[in-house]
Order: C-alpha cells, then structure tokens, then sequence
C-alpha cells in the first residue's frame, strides 16, 4: 500500500478567445486528492474505505471518497477522476506487459466548488493521474497525463478538452495546438500579470453550457476569432500587454454563455473602463475572470465584482491570483 | 509635377492556416509602379498621357497608363490603383483642409501575373500609395497606407483585407489581429527561412476563390484552425520551426480551392515527405507554397513543383525566396 496527497490547481479555459485552445492558472486555489494504491484485490478490500462504490474494470478497481464540503457523485463511475486514472491503468498494463489489475482508492480532501468554471473537474482529474503517475514510478510524461485528464472532461462535458487539465497539470499558460497527439505549447507568462475571478453562486452545467452554443459559426466570426487568438499568442510571447488585453475578445462563446450571468454586460464595462487588461468568462462559466498588470489593479477589480452580484442579491466568492507558474504537485 | 517609382513585393496570404489574418513577403518579385502628381488639372490635360481612361471624383482624377506585359483594365476606375489612391487622396483632403482635387498617373511598368495568388493585386495597390505618400511629403503611416490599399482589394474580391497587402507595405511576416481600426503586429522572421512558390497557369479569379467558400464554418473545424493560428504564431515567436510547420493546416479553405489545381494532394505529399516544413495554397491560389529552412531544401520543393507541373502538362513559373523583410519601397 502505497499513499500520495496532491494539489492541483484552478483554471481558466479558453481566456477570452482561446475556446477549446488555452487555459491559464491560478495561484493558490485548487483541488487536493490523496491516492492510495493498493498491492492487491485482497489489500484493497481490507483496507480501502469506500470500496463499495467502486469501479470496476478489468484494468483496474477504483474507489473514491469524497471527504470535501461538496456534493459529489455517489459512485465511483461517475467521477471525473475515475476514467482519468482508468484510462492511465489500461495504458500503465500495456505498457507494462503486466496482466495485473490496479487496486486504488481516491480520496477528494479539497475541492474547488463543482460548476464554477474555474477548472473544479480539471483539478480532480489532474491530481488524480499526477498522484497515480506518481505512484507507478513515473512511467508517463506530464503531456501524457494531460491525456488521461481529458478523459474525466469527456465524462462531464462530452468532450475531452484540454484547457482546464492542460495547466492544471503543467501550470502557467497553456496553448493546445491540436489533438491526436496532443500537441501542447507552453507559454512565457509575463511579469506583474493578475487575474481576477469571481464566481457567482448559479448553476450552470458545463453540458448545458456548451449544449447553448451553435454547431456552425460564420466564417467572418471564426476569421475575428482566429486573429483575436493570434494576438493573444503573440502579446505574451512579445510581453506587449496592450496587445493582449485587445485580444481577450470572444464571438463564439460570450454572446451566448453570458446570459447566465447576471448583468455581465454592465459587469464588464464598469471592469474594462476601470483599466483592466481583459474581461471574459472563465471557461463555459458562471464566473467571470479579469486580467490586469497590477496587484492594485486586480484589487480594485476584485471590488468591482463583489459590488456588482452584491447589488445583484447573488452570492459569490472572489479569487486574486498572479498566474500560478506550477500545476499539479505533491502536498 | 512630381515623379517616383515604387516597388511592391508579391505576398503569400493566410500562409496555410491564417485565413485573412496572416501574409509573409516575398523577396525580389513584385510590382513596379511610378505615380506623377501633377499641379493642377491644366498640368494633368497637358501631359497625362492615359488621360482617355481617367476616374473622376471631387477627391482626386487618376489616370491608368499600362506598360506592363500583362493585360489590365482598360479604364482607371476597374485598376486596383484607383481605389486604393482615391481612399488617400479624400483623406488627405480631409486632414489638410484643402479643397483642391489632386490630379495624378499611375504608370504600371512591372507586374506580377493577375491571378497567381501572390499578391498581385497589393503589390500594385501597395505600391500605388506607398508612392503617393512619397510625392505627399509623408502626411500618413504605413499603417495607414495599408488600408488605403484595402480598398483595392475591395474592388477585386468584395473584401478589404490586409494578409497580401500588410505584407506588401510592411515587409516580413505580418499578422492582422482584426479590423476597425486595422491592428496589425510584425512578426519576427526566422534566420534560414525561405519560401517556395510555382504559379500553375491556371486562371481562377480571387472573387471565384472565395465564393467557393462556405458561408458557415464547424465549430469543431474552427477550434482546429485557430489552434494551428496560435500554433504559427507560437512557432515563429519560439523559433520552433516544427511546430510552425505543424501549423501549416487549413481546414477552412484548402479543402475546396484544392480542387482548382491538378493534383494539389500529391504534390502536397511529395513536397512534405521531401522534408518541407508546411505545404499549402498560396492566397486564393492556383500557387501553391512551401516553406522550408535552407536554401537546399527550398531548391528540392522547387524541382518537385516543376516536375509536377510539366507532367500534369501545365505551364508554370516558380520563385524561390526568403522572406522579404522590406515592403514597398522607392527604385
């Protein structure tokens, strides 16, 4: 029996215009999952405390328990972690050669609030294959990882992106050029560089949230798309934040996601004419994030928000953070 | 009256994957053009020697002398030229408060083939106001010049923009991050990057390219896209000339303009697997381009296109560069 405790990290995908494509990290907020690897079936039903909502394959058994202040699914199967590190166990007999199951138990200690938009599945499901990896000895790369994490994504949204696990698992800014392979990039993240998030207390699935958007964009959106995501690209690689800030511009996602934000659209410009960089949603939402270059300007942004779902009768939390220059790690 | 001949650069647009937003400069092929401003109307009867075909608006009166090998419009208002000069000549009536209409001849002199899908258009509508400026005294920035060129694309495919004629004024590898206002970004060009290209002789009008297009796009098919367009950018600005070549992808344009050049997948799989960097349709085609990172490996993708071309019995011209890292200039 063998035992790991890991964070991992919050996230904001898509950053404006990235959709699918990008995700930054935050600092000092995230998941914490504690994996134990048991050394037999026999072991793991001694020892392994919620082995009866277990998962059951023939790569693997995976109990999870969920011992956070949230609500969680009941059985193993329908966590998010539990096809991540799955898919790791089919891929670990492989490439092993080994005929031997894996026996483990997970365990959730912290957790993001599920439905946030700040990447709650993803840092489960980075965690999870990073302390697994861990365990094993280290057999896959940390692209490979991202890999794995993707299948928890699929689990909840129907699609195994990678811009929430990408830097929940690498850290710092992540770019995905493409899949089959995944083909991950990632970016220098200037000094002085702030992001502000709040997430207000509503309910909005990440199915329900990509169900909203069209199948089809018109390609005069897809073009202001594309040149919005090549100057974000290059407003970080050239450290011209001006640049950037013009780039967090999105056609494909706000227009409709931010009708399950209460007055986002007054949100938005009392933050940009207080001088921040950039202001979207977070991922598929509700919340909602801010870049600015200042810690006095996140702070202020920070209030901004507060006051706005404050006047709203909303609840919320906010969150101030640099960008977080690591992703999943032993605690 | 006041003389003086410019030279504009051919440009390869989109460069595979940035559709509208993206253009690199050739080196050493290009259009000559010399414009004469005249004093006054009198001056312009005197000596304009194309006077017959003029336009005439309360802004300016543009005659169109073509000396050329190629054949062009007959009157001055179907050239390129004239929209691109009568944009900066009502701006520049507006910004110096004169009421008085300039009067001028824009002689082409060399000109790349109409068609090929290297700019041939910009080159002279670069050139044209690059001119104009000169003989001005500089009243407008490059930048500007860029989209008084616009309106010569306008004119010929119902659409202003800027990947051929950014490049073509600016030099180098030009990014457009979006419209109103034009924002474009000067990309860094790596050492040892040259550029192939072979002109079929095939007549495929940019209006007929791009009608070709769907209206609508995938998501999904955008997603891929503008992960390729963070990719390229990424590339260049890393000095990662893999992953710039694995972003040389089109999934928006290539699949349809494909059709209009004989045995398009072919040569686009010989060229790769001779070890080019990235293969695609130049522009609106017929060219076809490939980028590489010696002048060896340019000259090989050079004897591919020729052997392809004479064997599907098409005649041709290739050119074999570096990027250009100057645009439109005075000769």
């Amino acid at each position: 029996m063998k035992k790991v405790k890991v964070f991992a990290p919050g996230t904001v995908a898509n950053i404006g215009c990235g959709f699918d494509v990008m995700g930054l990290t935050l600092d000092g907020v995230g998941d914490v999952v504690a994996v134990t690897l048991y050394d037999d079936k026999d072991e793991f039903d001694r020892h392994a405390s919620a082995s009866g909502n277990a998962f059951v394959s023939t790569a693997c058994t995976v109990s999870v328990k969920n011992n956070s202040k949230e609500k969680l699914p009941e059985t193993a199967a329908k966590n998010v972690v539990t096809p991540a590190v799955s898919a790791m166990a089919e891929a670990f007999l492989e490439k092993s050669g080994s005929k031997e199951a894996l026996y483990m138990e997970i365990e959730i200690i912290d957790k993001i609030r599920p439905g946030s938009g700040i990447g709650s599945s993803a840092a489960s499901s980075a965690a999870a294959v990073y302390a697994l990896n861990h365990l094993l000895g280290h057999p896959f790369s940390e692209v490979k990882l991202v890999d794995f994490a993707m299948e928890g994504e699929r689990l909840i949204s129907g699609t195994a992106h990678a811009d929430n696990v990408g830097p929940a698992i690498l850290g710092g800014i992540v770019f995905i050029r493409g899949y089959n392979p995944t083909d991950l990039i990632k970016l220098p993240v200037p000094d002085d560089f702030y992001c502000t998030v709040v997430h207000p207390h509503i309910t909005v699935s990440t199915k329900e949230a990509r169900d909203i958007l069209p199948a089809n964009v018109s390609r005069k959106d897809a073009i202001r798309q594309w040149g919005n995501v090549g100057g974000f690209v290059a407003g970080l690689l050239l450290d011209d934040m001006e640049l950037l800030g013009r780039s967090v511009e999105d056609v494909i996602a706000e227009p409709y996601r931010k009708k399950f934000i209460p007055g986002y659209d007054a949100l938005k410009s009392r933050l940009l004419e207080a001088g921040m960089l950039g202001v979207n949603i977070a991922g598929s939402g509700p919340s909602v994030f801010a870049l600015s270059k200042s810690a006095d300007m996140a702070e202020k942004g920070r209030k901004i928000m507060a006051s706005h779902f404050s006047d709203q009768g909303v609840g919320f939390e906010t969150y101030l953070t640099q960008i977080g220059m690591t992703g999943a790690r032993i605690v």
